[in-house]
This record gives C-alpha cells, structure tokens and sequence, in this order.
C-alpha cells in the first residue's frame, strides 16, 4: 500500500516543497493505521499540526464547509475560537464516534487538568464514507487504531490507498491520502504551504489531469452512478494568518478540487480546514491582551494560489500513488495507474 | 431525581400546551438515562422526532449556533440538506464519541440498506460539559446508556436533575432538562411548538426570574467564578415550517435565554436545533419533485414570539424541578427551590 | 429634538463613561442632521470612527446580521477582510442609496487615489423605515445632509429623536438615537467600550425597562400592530479585539435587545457592527506581515457582559430622549416620558 | 458593442437552450445601458426575473458570497427572507447608490403600497470595478440609465462589452456580459437553466480554456498585476427548488469559475444570485400557510453539473463576444480574438 510516485505533471508555477507533502511545513507530522483484512478495507489517518502538547499550545485554525454531506466533529468549535487543539484525525464515516473517544483519551491522559481543573477538549475528526470497499456495517476501527495513527506520525508519510483512504475511492477509481506542498517567498522569508487530502468523490468520466479530459478516455460506455463521496482538505502553512484568513484560504479549496473534475455534489462531505503553525495561543495565560502577526490582506494573493495548486496536486497524488484495491463482496477499485500510462500522457 | 414542578409563573401571553413540555407536539417522545453514583453524576436525554422508522422518514429541520464553545456532531448536515434523521442525543461533553457510536448501531439495526446499498446516517449529539457535578473524566457513559434513553422515551418525561440533565448547572444552581410548549391558532387550525433545554450555563448573580433579579438575592458575597457551561436547546412544532424558516426559530432562542439572565457568555456551547413534523422527506421516492407546506414569513411572529417564552420557561422549569445533587468530591449543587421560596415571590 | 435624559436607572453593574455615550471612546465623533418638516420626518446621523483618514488608515472590525429584514451596505466586505474604511451612516431606508452617493463623494475628495491608483472603497450605510412619521416615498435625503451630519460631527451628541432617528419610533412609543457606554479594567490599564442604536422596533405591550414589564400597564386595549420595524447597533471600543471577536460582540447585541422586550420578529433589520480603534490597517505598507492585538477568549466575558448592558441602556435611552412627534398625515407617536413617570416608578 | 459569436466550444455535456442564454428561462429578460464616451466607459445592465409585478409576485431565491471583496445590496434580505422582489441590477461599483435610488423610484412607481401601506422594498444591485477603462471617480451612471437598461430588456440581449460589461476586464482581456443555459428532463419534464455572468477577473497568464492553458500563450513577459476584479453571477430555472437548494446551486459557481482560471483572488468581489420562477410568494395573502415544490436533494446532481456548466461557458462567452475597448487615459483592453484565432485552437 501506498507507493512512492510524486507526479511528474507540473500543477501551477509555485516552487514545491522539498517532499512536495503537507509534513515540509516545519513541525507537522502524519501518521497512518491501515486496516487490509477482507471485507474491511479502511484506516485512520493522523495529522499533528506541531510536536509539543497541543492543549497547552493551540494553533490558529480555521474551516469552511465546501458542502455539508458530512459529519465531521469540531468544526464548530474551530470556527468559534480560532483554534485547533488536538490532532486532526480523518477516518471512515463510522469511525468518527470511536476517533472522537480515542482522542478525548489522547488528550485526557496528556493533560491531567482537562475536566478536572480546566474545561474540556475539542477533538476535529474528519470522514469519508469507504462502504464500496470497506463493509462499514462491521465498525471496524477501534480506538488502538487511532493511537497507532498518531505513534506513527512521521515526515515522509506514504500516499494513497493507505491510512485513512484504504477503502476510499476517487473518480471511481482507487483514491485516498494525497499531499502536496509549496514555497512562497514573503519579505524574503521562505514559507512553505501544505495540503493533505483524503479523496473519495468525482465521477470517472468527469476526471480532469492538469486541464486534460482524461475521464472521458477512461470510460467506455454510459453508467448510472450516483456519487455519495466526499473529500476532506486539512491545509498547514508556518504563514502568520488570522483566523479570518485561514478561513479564506479553505474556501479556495474548491478551486483545486474543480480543477480536478468535481462539481461539489450532493452526497459530498467536502470539509476544509486550515492551521498555522505561526501563531501559537497558550491555554494558560497571565496577560489579558496578547500579539500576532498576520498578512496583509492585499498581499495574500500568492497564499490563494498556492492552496489552489496544493490541492489540485493531492488529488492527483491520492490517484497516483493508489494500488488496486478489492475488498467488500470482492469489489474491486482500479488505480488510476492500470488503466492508463501518465508518463506517455505527459510527457 | 426529576420532580414534577410546572412554574406557576406566567412567562408570556400565549397559551400552554397540555403537558407544557415538547411532547405536546404530537409524535415526539422524550426518554432519560440517568446515573447517580457517587462520583458519576450524569445521564443521556433522548428525544424522538417522531414513532417511525426515522431514516425512512426524515423530518425538515434547522438549526443555529448561537455561541460554538462546543462538540456538537451532526448540525453540518441539518444546515445542508435541511433534515434530521435520527434521534436527538443529549449528554456530557465526553460522552458523545459514545453515543455517536450508539446512533450509528440503533440505526444500522433498524436499516439494514444503511452503509450497504444506501450512503450512511447522521446522527445528531449535543453536549454540555457536567464536570463540576461528574468525573467526566470517567467516560462512565456506555452505549446501553443511550439505547435505555431511547426505550425510556414518552410523554410525559420528568425534568430537572434527570437524565442528561443530572449532572449540569444552570446559574450556579442545580439545572439539567426543562421543557414548555405552547399552543398557536393558525388558519383557524390548533398548532403546538414545544422546546427541551439542557441547562449547564450561567452566573448565580445573573440569574432572572420573570424579569426579577433573583440571582442578587442568592448572592452573599462577591465570587470569582468563570462560566465554562454550555445550553442545549430543541424545538419541535407541527407548523409547516420550511428549512430556512426553523432556521429562523432557532436564532430567536437567545430571546428566552437572554431574558432568564444569560449574556452568552465565551465558554459556552449555546447549540439549537428545530424540527416540524409537518414536513417528511422520505428516503426513497422515485419523483424528483415533491411539495411541501411552509408559513407564510409575515405570518410567522406568534411562532416566534413562542419560542421567546417556551425557552424563558424551559430554563426556568430546569431549574425548579431540580434537587440538590452532591456530586464529584463532594461537590454540593444546591437547587433553586432550597434557597428561594418562590411561590412566596410569584403569588 | 434631542433632550438630554439620561437614564437614572441602573442598567448591570459595570462602570459607566464620562458621557455615556459611545463617543466616549477616544477619536469616536457622532453628529446629527434632521429633517422636521410637516410630512417628512427624518433625518442622518453619521458615525466617525475616528479622526484621521478612515481609508488610509482602516479599523478592524466585523459585523452580525440578528436579522436580515433589511438593506444595509458594505456588510459584505467588513465580514471579508475585517476592516471598516468609511463613516458608518444611519438613515431611512430610501436614504440608501443617496447615502452611498455622498459617502463615495466624499472618500473620493479626501483620497485622489481612490478609482484612480489604487481600489473603490466601501460604504457603510445602515437603515430603518421610518414611514409611519415620515413619508418616506418622498426621498427627502440629501446628499448635503450627509455631508452635513458629518460636519455636525461631535463627543457630545444628542439622543432620541434626531438624526436619523427622527422618524423612527420603538415599541410604538418615539424612539431613534440611543448611547451608552462602559468602562473596563483590563490588565490595570482603563478601555472604554460604547454602543449607539438606531431604534425602530418592537410592539409596546414587550417593553420591558430593568425587567419590568412597563409595557403592558401602557397598554389599554387590544390592537392589532403588526411590527416592521429594525434596530441598528454599532459598538466602538479601544479594546483591542480581532475581527471575529468583534463578530462575537456582535452576536451579543440581542442580549440587550431582549431584555427591553424585542423577540427579534420577521420585519426587522436587526444589524449589528463593531469596530476597534485599538487595531488600526493602513491602506498601503510595505511589509507583508504585521502585528496585532488581540484580548485572549478567555478573558473576553466582562465585554460580552458590557455590550449586553450598553444595548440595554442605548435602546432605553433612545426612549426617555424623545419628544413626542408629529409626521406624516397627523399621524402622532408619544413618547415614553408623556405616558409614564419613570422617575417615581423606578425611585 | 456586443457582437455575437456563441462558443463552437462545447462546454461540458448536457443541451444547450435556444438561445444558450439566461432568457431561454421562460419570463426572464435582459436589457442594457451602454456608455461610450471617452473616458466613460461603462453601463447598466437590468435582468428582470419575470414580467409581472415582482414586489405582488416574489421568486423564491437564495445567493451566495465567493468573496466578500464587494459592494452589492440586496443579499441579506434575499438571505432572510429567500425571495428577490425587484429586478437585478449589475453596474460600476460607484453606480450602486445612484441604481439603488433608480430601482426604488421604478418600485415606488408601481407600487403604491410600498412605504405607504405596507413596508419598503429590497432593491438588489451588483458590481464590480471598472475603472481600468472608465473614469470611475465620475460617477457618470444615472438613474435614467437603468430605467432605460430595464425598458430594454428583451429575450435575444447581447453579450461582451455592453451594458455593465461595457468597461470591464477579464483576465486582462476584455470581458463583460457571458450567458449560457441548459436544458435538463426531470420527471419527464424539460427544465431550464441558464446564467448571466458580469467578468472582471482574474490574470491573463491564469486563463484557460476548456482545460488548455490559452492564458500562457499570451503572456509574453513577466507582468506585476495585482487583480483587483469581480465576477458577479446570476442563475435563473424553472426548477422547483427551494431557498435552501437555490444557495446550494450559487455555491457551486466557483467551479466554473476555477475551470476558466480564477483561483478567487483577494481583491475579488465574487458574488451568486439564484431564483427559481417555480415558486412565487404573492406579497400579499389571506392564508397563512402555502404550498411549494421542491426537487429532492438526491436528484439533484444533475442541476449542480448544469451550473458548472453554464458558468464556465458564460465566462468564456463574455470574452468571445467582447470587442477590444479604448477608455480611461487610452487604456485600451484588447478582445480575446484579436489575440488567438480560437476556431483553428478548437476545431
């Protein structure tokens, strides 16, 4: 599962970062469980947005709901105070109760105050719905799975059909885990800008490669398929934003996802989120009034089209780097790579 | 736990329903856990939208968040697609992963072509943090705890320090479950609009009876005291009502928490949700176009002057059918009742 | 026009600025220009948010829509970027655009790059309809009377029913122009925070005044009163507050409007701004990242409680300032003070 | 001004309308007003829902804002209240009072009701920034301009630079007016759907067409553009939908918009309008509750695809149909024909 291709397709004009994955913004880490056992064909995927006690030292977040075909936790909590504390987790639809429970436990047993002599935590799980390959029914994550995803946090995390996007697919092809990162030069500082997605939405005939029709070639005659997928985009960037502009940042992710051949359907779960490792708010504080720093407004221009590239880049990648996957009632997703060669396509 | 106190004050001028509370509304039941063990103070409320199979049959709804410190799952996809299709769960903050995962089995039980030949469910949490009263650190809530809560369901269901309401405080007195409902003539038809709150928010010097400051009559001395509490509110009606419109409802329940002395403070998760029975969504139909029956928006005032007093009452019914609990190392809420002779202040 | 009642009731427990008034946060100006002409009965009044160039040097701030019955400007790109650029005008509702004509005019004089070198800008204008006292189909609204209310422009403006609030009438009694202002200790150094309302709401059998229900003792009989009227709110503070705890002030305006009676009902424009003079944006710059202010959420409760308080006291005091006034077709609103005394009810 | 190639491009999949413009929706009409005089360059164009009375026979609609970067009018109320009552204007960003005043005048003349028996009225006026190529300080938009704009509206409008088109840029070339519609059977039925776009967005070096990056080949050099430029988006059907689902359908504007090179710049004023002839409100009623039809969400894909569709062509349609323009200090706009010969790109 999950093999090394990094596209050789160039999406946009943006300098990549040096693993073109979300793990270049300096701090950030991911981490996979992958379940690969018959009928169950699902995972956890963790994201730890900095190294140190997440609680303790939350990170300015934001989020935006692409379409609401989904039942993510947190988002609301994010919205309200700016801030993310805990790991962000992406699973299967019907692992979100057992994620949000591994996570309360996550954090309860880092930080002896929660629920005893400080408030409580806001766990962010994130889903898509696997049930073609994986038999969701089953419930199959446990809450061991969750903490494995996060032991297993690392820089150079593998892509596609891993994790959290074992059983997902992606214009009906095998998708899952893509990432994609990006360096923009601010005030002669270099920064750097990451994506990471789990991919499970689009039709075949609808997929779009850097511009190319490519799904039209892969579908040979008409079929009746009703698209109930959906596609989570954590973004992570060490730019200084407010929490207003890292809301703006999410909503440039259907930009990406267009691009790509969605339309943002109906049964879509499309969720964003966006942190920065930038501005840091300690949970426990003396002074009433603290400082950060933002971007101008007027010059975040290049921040937007970054998110535009990284996010068209990770779909690409959760295709890309996808195996052949059968699971449920022997169904079988084909990879993107088995059904046509991308180097003599873009070459 | 849950005495049978209905206020004898008169909040507003419409008139009640037969057992004041959201049952009255024909086809909602509402069921309690509860759990009173020592350090374990808390419970689960269930509230049924209506007796049938609710996947089947989603009923239109909204909701509305008032101020987002808080865990809530499902209201993503209520503001979405306009329904809610499962049963309403009301428990600790910690709590929620759990009964996430209880939905998702009482569902897939009921629904055997949920995650197989049809896309997945939402079930809808809401949360308050009782951690003054419980150890919510415990997690002491199981999934049995909510399926209990569901066969528990009726109509005429206790209030006060009951269910998920056991372990919550309401203006530094003990709170938990109030309900009120009221009746409206409409087109020379009788329809009833019924709220639930679980209280859990609030200053003790704050506190506002029927437009009296009571709260500065409990209050002997000055308290440093920081509101970490959260308020929960449900409204049901039978008045065709479309989902923009309970939309509506749901941002006029800060009228009734306004006027019972709230000023919505920061840590506090104020989550509502409405639903009208009037109006199925069945989850098969082989028509594209179906009809629904809204109000007509210059018409619908009385509605929302109904929500105003049936969340002013339901506040206040939280608090007068409350006991004194003694919870989490010895944690002593006391109730309203004890301090305040309030048939003496109303007569 | 304008008598100078403060109110001698003592809206909450947090200490009151010098004026009480909204201007009393430095460099805050209001002024006044009124029409009082047999039929038409109206006028504009006209916020400065500071005394520089507004549009070279903008304020952070943000904006709530309680409820959207209503036409107001420039919402939109407050709630985009965080930031107000121009005088903040109250007037009625067919004001509007004549509104947004003099205030385009007069950027365009004071900054020669504007549509020229650099961007538009945006004006910010709010409304309410004044149409029982003002025949409002006349379009009376100036260009120079916009000019002139900021030319009227000054710390100690009057209340009632002047400016803007002229023709405008609450809870069925004369209303319009109301202030209040508060002081706040944070980090042992003095902020100040002011609200100014713009009243035209509500039915007078609702009005509550310190909890009483003085509205139904002025009451006789039974009428059929049918609400279409709006309340705008605007809070000032040199607090320093990030845009979306400015959006979270704003969300704590109902709060006040609550307690003097409003339900929020369908026809009303119910808006809210607030800006900052503590976080100042400069049109140009050249660094792309700048530093701000901002108080921690966790501290922010004491001007939650302040907004809720200076609404209370602005929509009362908008109330005890007004004359009764006489408009269009005879038609006659009383004011408060004629129908009941205040001064030996609240003794 | 306003030439009239249609796009030999196709565009996505479904069928084309008889026109392939926004008035293939039966009832809706287009007009222009076109200033051309030197250093004025700009316009009015009028889209009227229906040819009855709109303030007696309101449309259901819902709107959407891409990015908040603007100065329109009108949003809130139709996000309130789910209905457009007035025709929808597009001008210059300093011609929306002067329209705003236009449409109140043409509403006070129809209706005698308004501002005198019954309430105001919601004019609904969008922008964007013209001033590249006009003289936007002049303000030279009046009202009689969009009384002439409303009288012209006819079936068979023209596209590019004309009407409020006249001075815009798109992708540094000139754009304006794009129209495109489909044609979609539901339940046996022939429904339409068309768009009107006013194109002032987005860098030359972006611009693609039907997935190939034309905007590259004609960028000779490295340019420093900052774009400043809006789009603004209406969306017309005879669908029955409802508030909900007609904001459902503005939020997947951005998908065309991205597939012709936007990635919804900082500067942007990105704006969604949709309305349904479906479903009518009479302003006034006896009864208070009524009925409507709505198409359900889970067929609804097909609509969602539509509108990716016609977005993109509209787009593209405002830069095949517009002619290159000289304004402002002899700023001259080039048209995208005299810079590619598009018939042998696409043959």
């Amino acid at each position: 599962m999950g093999v090394d291709n990094k596209l050789n397709i160039r999406i946009g004009k943006l300098q990549r970062g040096k693993l073109n994955k979300i793990t270049d913004v300096p701090g950030v880490k991911v981490g996979h469980f992958t379940l690969d056992d018959g009928e169950n064909q699902t995972g956890v995927t963790a994201i730890l947005p900095h190294n140190g006690n997440l609680f303790k030292e939350k990170l300015m977040a934001g989020c935006h709901i692409i379409n609401g075909f989904g039942k993510s936790t947190g988002l609301i909590q994010i919205n309200e105070l700016g801030t993310i504390e805990t790991p962000i987790i992406l699973t299967n639809t019907f692992g979100v109760g057992t994620a949000y429970n591994a996570i309360v436990k996550y954090m309860l047993n880092q930080n002896k105050d929660i629920g005893n002599t400080t408030g409580t935590v806001n766990p962010v799980i994130c889903e898509c719905n696997d049930g073609k390959l994986n038999d969701i029914r089953n419930m199959s994550i446990k809450e061991e799975d969750i903490f494995l995803a996060i032991e297993n946090s690392c820089d150079d995390f593998a892509e596609g059909d891993i994790g959290a996007g074992r059983g997902m697919s992606c214009h009906q092809l095998k998708g899952g885990i893509g990432s994609s990162s990006r360096i923009i030069d601010i005030d002669d500082y270099k920064y750097t800008i990451g994506a990471i997605v789990l991919s499970n939405h689009g039709l075949k005939e609808d997929l779009i490669i850097d511009g190319r029709k490519i799904g039209q070639k892969l579908v040979n005659k008409k079929e009746n398929y009703i698209d109930m997928g959906s596609i989570i985009t954590v973004i992570a960037t060490d730019i200084p934003l407010s929490e207003r502009q890292l809301n703006r940042l999410c909503k440039r992710v259907p930009v990406g996802l267009s691009r790509t051949g969605s339309f943002i359907n109906n049964g879509s779960g499309e969720i964003a989120i966006a942190f920065t490792t930038a501005n840091k708010i300690n949970h426990y504080s003396n002074s009433a009034i603290e400082s950060f720093k933002m971007m101008r407004d007027d010059k975040i221009d290049i921040v937007f089209r970054a998110v535009a590239e990284i996010v068209e880049e990770s779909v690409l990648s959760s295709l890309i780097n996808s195996n052949t996957v059968i699971g449920k009632n022997g169904m079988r997703i084909e990879n993107l790579n088995s059904l046509i060669d991308l180097n003599s396509e873009f070459k």
